[in-house]
């Protein structure tokens, strides 16, 4: 682990960065969606072409791997140039209009309603995605897409990866014309602290602990005005298997489990940390012999290495666990290595604060469950997810089970691996408390909303509305007149 | 003012009214839309039905008089009727649905998102519109139409006819097929408190005081799981009038606010508050001729009618601070009395905290302004705000102001007055803090999206999918389909 001397941002600093992003705000606000796009596609192509240097630098610093690093780049520059076509594609705006009717009683004006930016956004990027959730990542590529600089808070666990990616992005959206002051960084918590609860931040988004964010949600909610606050905090990731799907296809489960819950070294927060399985179906002798062959790996972080295996004593000190494979890893060791714990539903209902807490790296508990009521009970006591994943058979009676999970989750999966979150248009990577802090999306085409607020311009003169709002505009851009939907 | 004697709903009576909601919820968000369209529509028959009635208990309660309190009912009714639209129509859904693309790297699964309801809700109402924002109002509109059942908080001006609505429109509903629980009413604010904090409830819509919505934000932020609070808090609804626009249609201008800031006694929520006027150019004298011969009338409760005069005293004893008509109502009136003031840009500029602090009740403040710069300072200092309004004269250079009013306002009229919030597809009723807590609306179609949140099934069996995401359903509404939206 690299080990890069953090200097703080000092508030007189931060006071600086967060001047600029004001004074950029009003170019970005009132910038047309070609800018906006062109903007976007410099930053994607600029990230791009430093991919070398920076891969080599991300792998020095999270020990994640080139070929991995190398595909998180590609993910980071196409959530760029996503989000530059939904500004191009206009919906996003929700342009909606409504005639005026003198007759009506009393008489209706001119309602023209469209989004727009927030103003300045403050982004608390992540340890475990050094690209896709940091510096260029999608909270940042939204907000700007949105039209809102944005102030980045580096996370300590790469530092220099922080700061460089900031160096071209900045440069990169400078050079295409967009205005000084648009993408900047700070570092350090006090900073970080100070950020989110400036009067020029208006909104923030943020990936990683459940501590760190609820702090941060809290500062946020506190303010004399307070700010929407977009965290994505921690989530279990429920998975259910029926014993139909064992006796069909267990093997291909088990081998599709230990991938999962190793990809990344187990860092990742969609990582299946809880499956329920069917007592005494063989599925777990299954889950063992993939997972005592699957290897080992190095932790992001020298804090995320020496947490790895307390979260998983913690875990085991509960008399209901037991091992099913894996070493303990001890202090001090270099590489984690893969562990798979087994416990029973009946536990799980009774101290699911003890059973079901969030376990960063390369653990899943198995939940053995001896039937539909026993499963629901366990299930109840699930926290709120990021996904929940059915592995069913045709002829199970799942409802009640489909039901219950998507109350807990965000995104349901069947037949697949909750690793792994497409960037489309309708992907929804959130869920309840504390998977994520709102309703919203951090990854997909719809994370842009979090950086818009409505507004509405009751019987303005054409040459006083904003260009989308003008009816040469309507004309190429989807919108709503008189309740009727155009696309 | 009637003084019925409120009886609180003790904790134990809540624990049954939430219970009740959440075994309604299942069978809400299993609803079909057209099955929530008839509830909504048969919840405001039934009060239409009432409206003798119900109007003549309001109007002992709350003394607006029979006319408005009957224009009200309709409003309310309207938006019932709105709200079965929005849900037949299906866009707020916004199913979005994305093809498996197994060539991609890595290869990518079928995704279909829609929107969900959140669960139950609590809706805290205002003493103001004892229909519009009360028990039948927008927020208990647009959250079962999302298909969350709803305990909503009784204002305690009006505890009769809150009563009496709730079970005019629960009976309505169950009579119309909806479960028991789907709408309920407690009392009195230590209910209130404990309503906000139930882990049933997921969401809160309130109107009313920035004092009560603060705390009761606080209360929703402070939770172990926060939960989204909507709150419209307050606001001043700034107007700029500019000196060509005195000079077009003074008269006609002075006659329109003195009519928008007395509508309902000075008691709505987009009231003008604070208008800028050219220093010199006759207007104030216009004003004063208007609100002289304007009526007073009563004010809603006791405690609205002690603090009117307090209020008034508070800005007149500023220095800066002259009345230029209306007597000031004395402690023990009965009636409130229209009162302008008036004062200078710069003492609002120095002293917005004092000089801008909403003032419920019949008045206005008047800021004289000697230019550009000393308006564009004072209005810099007005706070957040539902509503700006700007009467200009074609010719006139008003991009600085506008750029000003559009980032204080959810919502911008030109050549009106902002009294008067139409129920459309568009309006917004919503605007920075303190006007709300958000970036969503009070008022208009998309207000039920504060009650709905996401989730995207990942290759499901068409079977195991909910019916608006099937393909067959789709052919007949709204979605977007890898990228592609159709209406």
């Amino acid at each position: 682990m690299t080990s890069t001397a953090v200097r703080g941002t000092t508030l007189a600093e931060l006071a600086e960065i967060v001047a600029a992003a004001a004074a950029a705000a009003p170019v970005w606000r009132a910038s047309s969606a070609a800018e906006r796009a062109g903007w976007l596609r410099a930053a994607a192509d600029a990230v791009d072409a430093a991919a070398d240097e920076l891969v080599e630098i991300a792998d020095r610093e999270t020990r994640l791997g080139a070929a991995r690093l190398r595909g998180e780049v590609g993910r980071t520059t196409g959530q760029l140039r996503l989000f530059a076509t939904v500004v191009e594609e206009g919906s996003y705006l929700e342009l909606t209009i409504d005639g005026a009717d003198p007759s009506a009683t009393p008489p209706r004006p001119e309602l023209r309603r469209m989004l727009v930016p927030v103003g300045p956004v403050a982004v608390f990027s992540a340890s475990n995605f050094p690209f896709a959730f940091s510096v260029a990542g999608g909270d940042t590529a939204s907000a700007l897409a949105a039209g809102a600089p944005v102030v980045v808070k580096a996370h300590s666990g790469h530092p220099e990866l922080s700061r460089r990616t900031a160096e071209i992005v900045a440069a990169a959206l400078e050079e295409a014309g967009a205005p000084a002051g648009s993408l900047a960084l700070i570092e350090g918590r006090d900073a970080g602290n100070a950020l989110v609860q400036h009067p020029v931040i208006q909104a923030a988004g943020f990936t990683g602990s459940l501590s760190g964010g609820r702090a941060l949600f809290d500062l946020a909610s506190g303010r004399p005005d307070p700010i929407p606050f977009y965290g994505e905090l921690g989530s279990v990731n429920p998975v259910v298997v029926t014993p139909t799907a064992v006796a069909a296809r267990g093997a291909a489960l088990a081998q599709g489990l230990v991938g999962s819950f190793t990809l990344g070294v187990g860092q990742f927060c969609t990582k299946p940390g809880v499956v329920f399985v069917p007592r005494d179906a063989g599925f777990e002798e299954l889950v063992a012999s993939h997972a005592t062959s699957a290897a080992g790996g190095p932790l992001l972080t020298d804090r995320i290495t020496a947490a790895f295996p307390e979260g998983v004593d913690r875990l085991v000190t509960d008399p209901s666990v037991s091992v099913v494979a894996g070493a303990r890893s001890a202090a001090g060791d270099d590489l984690a290595q893969p562990v798979v714990l087994a416990t029973d539903a009946t536990a799980v209902a009774e101290r699911p604060d003890v059973l079901l807490e969030e376990c960063f790296g390369p653990v899943t508990l198995l939940v053995r469950y001896d039937g539909p009521d026993d499963l629901r009970r366990a299930l109840e006591a699930v926290p709120g997810s990021l996904t929940a994943t059915l592995h069913s058979e045709p002829g199970d009676d799942v409802a009640d089970v489909l039901d219950l999970l998507q109350l807990k989750a965000g995104r349901v999966l069947f037949a697949g691996w909750p690793t792994g979150v497409a960037v489309t248009w309708s992907q929804h990577h959130g869920g309840p408390w504390p998977a994520t802090t709102s309703l919203h999306t951090s990854v997909g085409a719809t994370a842009i909303r979090r950086f818009l607020r409505p507004i509405v311009f009751q019987d303005a003169p054409e040459a006083l509305l904003p260009e989308p709002l003008r009816d040469a505009s309507l004309e190429h851009l989807p919108h709503r007149r008189n309740g009727v939907l155009t696309a």
